[in-house]
């Protein structure tokens, strides 16, 4: 845990968030800036940065969770495709120092090309919405 | 195996590829159409795809090549960052329908802002070099 890292504190319940996943080590919510819509975070509960330097049974637990999250963005969101994505470091784009993976739904023509531009949802209710039909769908 | 893909002939050696770490279940190689030159493959040597249907246990081992790989291009070819991404689906941009992990080194000011546009290596000699940086580089 850092106090001074704004996941750390969405861990602990410092700072809201959508989620739709928990279990003892690896929580997933929603990105606040989707660069498409059901844009979703997957993180572990110990704080970890970056790729290079995570133990690698954080790495497992985390790329299990990006699957569950994937494979319910496919069937709650009717997503087309899923992109997974991952920084370290500024150079690549890395914004909070705390290992996550984003798992993107892809609709065809949404627009989305790599560019990394977060959007907004149109409000609150619309995030959890997102959120509340990944969380139905998983398994 | 599947004949048909380009992957799996990668993997039988019936299409030449730069290789960079092998293991019994696991490659990587030069991709040759580099979004930053260095730009790495991890596959599995089993058929699977996409992620959603790839056991849990292919996917450790290849998050864990990807971290081995991440770690080799900082240190041999003096990255400043690294960005992992993987596609699924055509409407996520996936060509090749065997699950791979990109791996991309990331340089200040490299030009690369998730924008898809493959380059090319001046020459075979110059993607060889940098393969046999970051093999050179695997602990």
């Amino acid at each position: 845990m850092s106090q001074s890292c704004i996941f750390c504190r969405i861990i602990k319940g410092e700072i809201p968030a959508a989620r739709v996943y928990e279990d003892e080590h690896v929580l997933a919510f929603m990105d606040i800036g989707p660069v498409v819509k059901g844009h979703t975070l997957v993180i572990p509960k110990s704080h970890h940065n970056p790729l290079m330097e995570t133990p690698p049974e954080v790495l497992h637990q985390l790329i299990s969770v990006v699957q569950k999250i994937a494979r319910a963005q496919m069937k709650g969101l009717q997503a087309d495709g899923i992109n997974v994505s991952q920084a370290n470091g500024e150079a690549a784009g890395q914004v909070v120092p705390h290992i996550h993976f984003h798992v993107i739904p892809r609709f065809t023509a949404d627009g989305f090309h790599g560019n990394w531009i977060p959007k907004k949802y149109d409000s609150p209710e619309e995030m959890n919405d997102f959120a509340g039909r990944i969380r139905s769908a998983l398994t």
